[in-house]
């Protein structure tokens, strides 16, 4: 995290209620609607984790016996439609391999199909290191009558983003990835189509806490009390909202870019190999092939231990067979990628 | 907020599987179950404010078709109630007038007629200023075969909380009252009695982010990965709990008590009336109604402004009509008891 963050996180707490406050988060909705790439009034930082706003998007905007299509090729894709499930939907996946993107024709074909309320997926796979394409489901998902929502958890702020350029009518993400905030906010925002979807709700949305009907009277002009806020992490998420501004969205998704490829050029030279499809990898999380015959486990505790530097063991299917390799917002440098790839080599020797 | 717990907050931010931050976890579990006055393996944070504590043990511990007493005398208890409601239970209140207490003897006679599975009252209802009374209730809920669920938002650490001794199955609390700590943790214990029923559901809870039986991995030996934990705010508490073990929990409620009846002897003095009732006020948050023919909104914005005092308006039956003086944990002083007395003096001249 960067110092002028954690910083901010030890203000001095004030009301959630003070006015000093209310201008603060409007700051805040301003800054999410940049970074997001989009005009949404109806923007702001849901008070829990990333997964929090996954629960958000989806409670809000389903209703019982709905229909729902996910995308599924990762952790994050099981657990929206597990989300949805949750909700009394009748959810339908797109499943595609671990480590290989979804198929955008395979979701059209579903959307054909079913004529789904809403179509969800996970932009970037955190649990494999996929991209999943985003461009031009929009319209066949409108076109049916669906609400397009997209998970942004590890996206936002390290790769291009684009909500209004891409029709998405819901999207979340976290603080802790690529906007280089400790995690216990999720970013929120919805279309006015989504908004119209839950004006026209006939059942309270199952959950209080996060009940959007509720919140944006607090982070609207109505000042309403609804819960108290996490005061000091909004006041943490402002700057670095404010250090994303200072370095401009282009030039941070370039930095991703070119420190990506470093990694993968020495981490070929080291002989690891991407778990991830040629052409969908993620700038941000690198995942990669635990080579035969090493104990990947030990690996990364002393990775942790001798070297200070954490990586991510596989999740699922990936589950003691690869590493994931982040670098995000702030760690994103070629100092990163120089010392875990001197760990590497110390340790796979 | 004290300045240590907010040095804590800045510390620099480590993984949530890190070995490090576990040991942390297990010794905020620890603190939790002396500040509860409970030898409850299941004792959490949950990652979100008060509200999601709230929700988290109703959506757990409650199925749709049960049958809930809700004691309501305030807005939290009401919020109670909702929450309830939302899970498809039939939900039974038992109400008593804003500023007074609920009556136990209401409480168990709504019991015995609908023989809840859970019944949940507010210990400290913050709305109005009025301690519940707990002691004897356990009886006659178990008895009848339900769960007894306080809420213990305000109360923790500023008043006698005794989990084990009141027989209470499930609480929760927030960190942001006399905890002392910033907002954004969700303090949760359950009984036995409460775990069992959580074995026993015949349906997955409704709401993934707040599944305990999924967060039990997590904060139990298993470690398995649930949402990335809200890492520095578990600094905060950590902090905080160590500044309550030091005091000592004795010593610290009475610190509330003798606050509480300075500000009560200097209010008197003042002319002003507490709204709650005699024998059941909150040493932590004094409420009093605001003298007829005096704008209440412009006194606490002039507070506010002038003299850098925060007080609370009414909430609920209570707009427009009450002031809320919280004195909580490191801001329960006599120091703050005159400065209050002093703004409002100055102002109501």
């Amino acid at each position: 995290m960067p110092s002028r963050v954690l910083a901010a996180l030890a203000h001095p707490t004030i009301g959630h209620l003070d006015p000093a406050f209310l201008a603060l988060m409007d700051e805040v909705r301003d800054g999410l609607r940049r970074v997001f790439a989009t005009r949404n009034p109806f923007t702001l930082a849901m008070s829990g984790t990333g997964s929090a706003g996954m629960e958000t998007v989806i409670v809000n905007l389903v209703e019982p016996g709905e229909r729902v299509v996910v995308g599924v090729n990762g952790v994050f894709g099981g657990r929206l439609a597990e989300v949805a499930r949750r909700t009394g939907a009748e959810v339908h996946t797109v499943d595609a391999a671990w480590g290989t993107a979804l198929d955008p024709a395979a979701i059209a074909d579903a959307v054909r199909r079913h004529r789904p309320h809403l179509v969800a997926l996970v932009h970037a796979e955190t649990s494999t290191g996929v991209a999943n394409d985003v461009a031009g489901l929009a319209d066949v998902i409108h076109e049916h009558g669906g609400l397009f929502v997209l998970d942004c958890v590890t996206s936002l702020g390290g790769m291009p983003v684009e909500i209004d350029a891409w029709g998405v009518d819901a999207a979340y993400s976290g603080t802790q990835k690529c906007l280089s905030c400790p995690p216990g906010l999720s970013p929120v925002t919805l279309s006015a189509r989504a908004v119209d979807r839950l004006d026209r709700r006939t059942r309270p949305v199952p959950s209080w806490y996060l009940d959007l009907t509720l919140l944006r009277s607090y982070w609207g002009q109505e000042r309403a009390y609804h819960h108290t806020a996490p005061i000091n992490m909004i006041y943490a998420l402002h700057e670095a909202l404010a250090i994303v501004d200072e370095e401009g969205l282009a030039p941070r998704f370039a930095r991703h870019q070119a420190v990506h490829q470093r990694l993968a050029a020495e981490l070929t030279e080291l002989g690891l190999a991407f778990v991830s499809q040629d052409g969908h990898r993620l700038p941000m999380l690198n995942a990669i092939a635990a080579p035969p015959g090493v104990d990947e486990a030990i690996v990364r505790r002393r990775l942790l231990d001798e070297h200070g530097i954490e990586i991510g063991g596989g999740l699922g299917a990936f589950k003691g067979k690869a590493w994931r390799i982040g670098l995000m917002g702030h760690g994103a440098t070629f100092d990163s990628v120089d010392r875990v790839v001197a760990g590497l080599r110390t340790l796979l020797r």
